[in-house]
């Protein structure tokens, strides 16, 4: 059985290639070119359960687990697949969902959290830092500070309250930062 | 040990209310009426953990477990909540997370596509079709009818993937769409 993952290798994929590589799951990825519009061939299209590839399509993607060639299982969203993945393989590699239930609810808090408070800003500076250029629009720097102040706000609150979890539960967290991190700072991660 | 809710009866906190009793869970409710802005009021701030109350304070609540009067548990973010109790109390009531880690992973599909497919569209003809006049701001006829055809092809997609999943397992998930049905069309639930 092998695990596939479909997409471009970096934004929501990236997340789930470090979660395999945490949970020590061997994994093919399948590239999929958006730039070049590959997430609207029907060969892509005819693997999506749910989402609208019309749309958001950096957070459309595909993990497809094959059995003999064939798709037994697919997923898609990116948060969904990190969470199945902790799950299935809790047994093996990095301990991602904690230890109880309580600790679980604080991973999951904090999932919500990365989604709704640091996505959104971090989101609209990588897009005016990074691709207002490429994408051909006027990079915004009003956005930018007010972006940077709200990614402010986020990360003071989360340190001040960081002890109250281990830094191993973060990490399931984390993984919806590293995108971010890497675009803006270009780093290696 | 007593479940209290913090929070307005409606928005966010109405989906943990549903979970709870879908549970069989006692709770008790503690109102914050933010068109008063209570929820910035120190006494409701000091039991917040992660999110920024000043703004998308909507989507800021609590669920506070007590025992003998102190606080033992804290958990905010609506999504986060209905996850952890539906973990906590998976012995009772409703099912609603699957009977297999892959009944699981789909309902965490659908929790994401609510979350970033569904709920911004219904948001938007929820402001414009109902606050936009106690709000202040002239409602946009051009958001609505964008906004009416996201939703509808949202739920295009789901509704051709729905025998995928049993209708107990989507539970859950439309814990995320209640609010916004009750808002634009005035419905008891």
């Amino acid at each position: 059985m092998v695990v596939k993952v479909y997409g471009p290798l970096y934004g929501s994929p990236k997340r789930v290639l470090v979660c395999l590589v945490e949970k020590e799951v061997d994994f093919e990825t399948v590239s999929i070119d958006v730039l070049k519009g590959e997430h609207k061939h029907p060969d892509f299209l005819k693997l999506q359960l749910a989402s609208d590839s019309h749309y958001n399509t950096f957070a459309r993607w595909f993990l497809n687990i094959t059995n003999h060639g064939e798709a037994t299982e697919a997923q898609e969203e990116s948060r969904a697949i990190i969470r199945y993945d902790a799950e299935k393989y809790k047994s093996q590699g990095t301990n991602l969902l904690g230890k109880t239930i309580e600790e679980r609810g604080l991973v999951e808090q904090w999932l919500e959290v990365e989604a709704h408070n640091f996505h959104p800003p971090s989101y609209n500076m990588v897009l005016h830092i990074l691709f207002a250029s490429v994408l051909g629009f006027p990079s915004d720097p009003k956005i930018i500070q007010e972006s940077e102040e709200k990614l402010g706000k986020v990360l003071d609150r989360r340190a001040s309250t960081w002890p109250v979890i281990s830094s191993a539960l973060l990490i399931l967290a984390t993984f919806r930062s590293l995108n971010t991190w890497w675009l803006i700072w270009g780093g290696s991660i």
